[in-house]
C-alpha cells in the first residue's frame, strides 16, 4: 500500500466508510510496511476515545455482557465499536469464532463496529496490533471503543495497560479473595462486575469483592483516589448494565478531573511502542528458532553436549 | 558463582542435599552468568522425569488436587517434585502466595520437594525458567515433576509445550465445547479432570467433554493415538485420586511404547530453547524501552508528531 492510498484510506474511515474501516483494521493486523503506511496516515491526533477493557475467565459471561452494553449504550445515541480478542487455537493457527455479541446486536447499525482479533499467543492474550484497531476506530469516530479479552492473569494486565478503564467479570462462587489476587485482577480492575448475579453466592461475592477492594494498599491511597466499584448484573435479561454504564461514565469523568486521563492515554502509547518494539523482536526470535542450525542446536542440547543457555547465546551471536 | 561451585552444587543436589536443590533452583531462576554456570553443570543427560502439567482456570482446585496426587504418588514410593507457577501481581512485581500444596504435604518428607515461581509476565503465564527447574528436579532424583499452572488460554498451550502429560482441570458447569475450544484447552490436554464432581453438572461436564475430545480432528489420527482421558475428582476427599494416577501412568507408557516420549523431550528443548532465545531479546527490549529517549520517543508519538511503528523501528536502529 502507498502512502498515498493508506492516506486516502484513513479519510474514508475518518466518514465512516465501513468498507474502509474493515481493510484498515486488516492492513494494522498484517503488521509490516502496510502497517506502517497506514500508522503514519492515522498519526495519534485526537479525538481520544474512551477504551474500556472487559475481561474475567472463560464462561463468565463477557460476551453476552458486551452486547447489553452495546446496546445500553446505543440507546443514548453513543456510537460504539467493540474488539472481541480470541485466543488462537495452538494447532490450527486460527482464530476461534466465540463472536457472540454480533449476534446481540441489531444488524446494519451503523453506530456499531464489531471486530474479532486473534491473539496470535502474544502475551496477556491480547493481540499485538489491538491498539492499533483502537486507533483505526477512534478515528472512525467510535466512542468508547470496548476491548473484551478472555483469560485471567496477564491478560488482565495487559488489557488494563492498553485501556482507560477496565471491567473485571467474575461469578458467584468464582471464588475467593486469594482466587481473586492470584489471578492478578484486584490491582487492574476499575470496576468488578458480578455477572450471573442471579445464582446463589451473589451477594457474598460483593460482599467478598468490596472487603477487597476497600483495602487501602490496593487503591491509589492519594485524596480523589478512585475505589473499584463492585457491581452485579444479569447480562442474559439486561439487569444491572444500566449501573455499568453509570460507572463507566463516572470513571471516565474520574479520569478527567484527576487529569489521570492524560496520563493513562500516555502509558497506552508507552504500551503500544513497547509491543512494536516486542514484535520486531519476536520476529527475530521465530526467524532464530527455525531451519537446520536450529534443529543442529537442538540436537546438541538433546545429546547433552551444548546446555540451552550456551545454545541461545549461539543462535543470537552471529548477526548481533 | 565459578564453574566449579556450580558442579559442586549440582552434584550434592543431585545426592538429594535439598539446601543445594533449593540454591540451584534459585540460581537458575535468577538467570544470567550463575544460571549459565548452573545449566553446564547440569548438562540435559539422563535420567529423564514424566513431566505432567497441571492446569485451568483459578478456582478449579488444581493445587488441592496436586496436593493430593502428590499423596497418592508418594504412597507408591515414588519421589515427587511440584513446581507452582504463580502469576505475578502488576503493581507489588513479587509472587502472590497461592501454595496450598505444601500444606497438604507431610512435612518433613525428604521424597517431595515444593517449589513456587514467579511467572513475572512470561508469555503464556509460565515462568521463563520452569524448564530449568525441571532440569535441576530431574536431576535430583525426582519423577514425576508436576508443574502447576493457572490460567487459561497461552498458559495451556505453554504448559503442554514444557510438559510430557498435560491434565486439565475444570469445574461442572464450568462451560460448554465452545467454551473449552475459545479457551485454547481441547487441542492440549492429554487428561481431563472434572473436580468439585460431587457439585450438581458433572455428568454433563463429562459427557459434553467425551463428545469433544471424540471429534478425531483434535486427537491424533493415526493408529495407536491417545484419546485424551476425562476423569472426575472430588480432590478435597481425594476421590477419583487414584483414577487420575493410573491415567498418568497409562499415557507416559503410551509415550514411551509409541516413541513420543522421545519427541516431547526433543519439543522440550525445542521449547527451552526458543524461550532462552526470548528472553535475551526481551532484555534488549526492556534496555530500549526506558530512559530519556524512550521518554521522548512517547512524547511525538502523543504529539501525533511520530507514528507508534517508526517509533520502534527508531529504538532497535541505533545498535543494531
Amino acid at each position: 500500500m502507498t502512502d498515498r492510498s493508506a492516506a486516502d484510506l484513513v479519510e474514508r474511515a475518518a466518514g465512516g466508510d465501513r468498507g474502509a474501516i474493515a481493510r484498515l483494521l486488516s492492513v494494522v493486523e498484517r503488521g509490516g510496511d502496510g502497517a506502517r503506511a497506514a500508522l503514519a496516515a492515522l498519526g495519534s491526533t485526537p479525538p481520544y476515545a474512551h477504551v474500556v477493557g472487559i475481561t474475567g475467565a472463560p464462561g463468565a459471561g463477557k460476551s453476552t455482557l458486551t452486547g447489553a452494553l452495546v446496546g445500553a449504550l446505543r440507546s443514548s445515541g453513543t456510537r460504539v465499536a467493540v474488539i472481541a480478542v480470541d485466543p488462537t487455537s495452538p494447532v490450527s493457527g486460527g482464530a476461534v469464532l466465540g463472536d457472540r455479541i454480533r449476534m446481540q446486536v441489531h444488524e446494519g447499525d451503523p453506530g456499531v463496529y464489531v471486530r474479532s482479533m486473534a491473539s496470535r499467543g502474544a502475551a496477556g492474550g491480547l493481540a499485538r496490533s489491538t491498539p492499533q484497531a483502537v486507533r483505526v476506530l477512534e478515528r472512525a469516530g467510535f466512542d468508547p471503543v470496548l476491548v473484551e479479552t478472555v483469560g485471567v492473569g496477564q491478560s488482565e494486565i495487559a488489557v488494563s495497560a492498553a485501556a482507560d478503564t477496565t471491567v473485571v467479570v467474575v461469578n458467584p462462587g468464582w471464588g475467593d479473595g486469594v482466587q481473586a489476587a492470584k489471578a492478578g485482577l484486584l490491582e487492574v480492575a476499575d470496576v468488578f462486575v458480578v455477572n450471573k448475579a442471579d445464582r446463589p453466592g451473589a451477594d457474598e461475592a460483593v460482599r467478598e469483592l468490596e472487603s477487597v477492594v476497600g483495602q487501602p494498599a490496593l487503591g491509589d491511597a492519594a485524596p480523589g483516589s478512585w475505589r473499584p466499584r463492585v457491581l452485579t448484573t444479569v447480562a442474559t435479561e439486561g439487569r444491572g448494565v444500566d449501573g455499568l454504564v453509570a460507572a463507566l461514565r463516572a470513571h471516565r469523568e474520574h479520569l478527567e478531573a484527576t487529569g489521570q486521563a492524560v496520563k493513562r492515554r500516555e502509558r497506552r502509547i508507552r504500551g503500544e511502542v513497547r509491543g512494536m518494539v516486542l514484535e520486531a523482536l519476536a520476529a527475530r526470535a521465530d526467524a532464530v528458532c527455525e531451519g537446520p542450525g536450529f534443529d543442529s542446536v537442538v540436537s546438541q542440547v538433546a545429546a547433552g553436549s551444548l546446555d540451552p543457555y550456551t545454545a541461545a547465546r549461539g543462535l543470537l551471536t552471529p548477526d548481533r
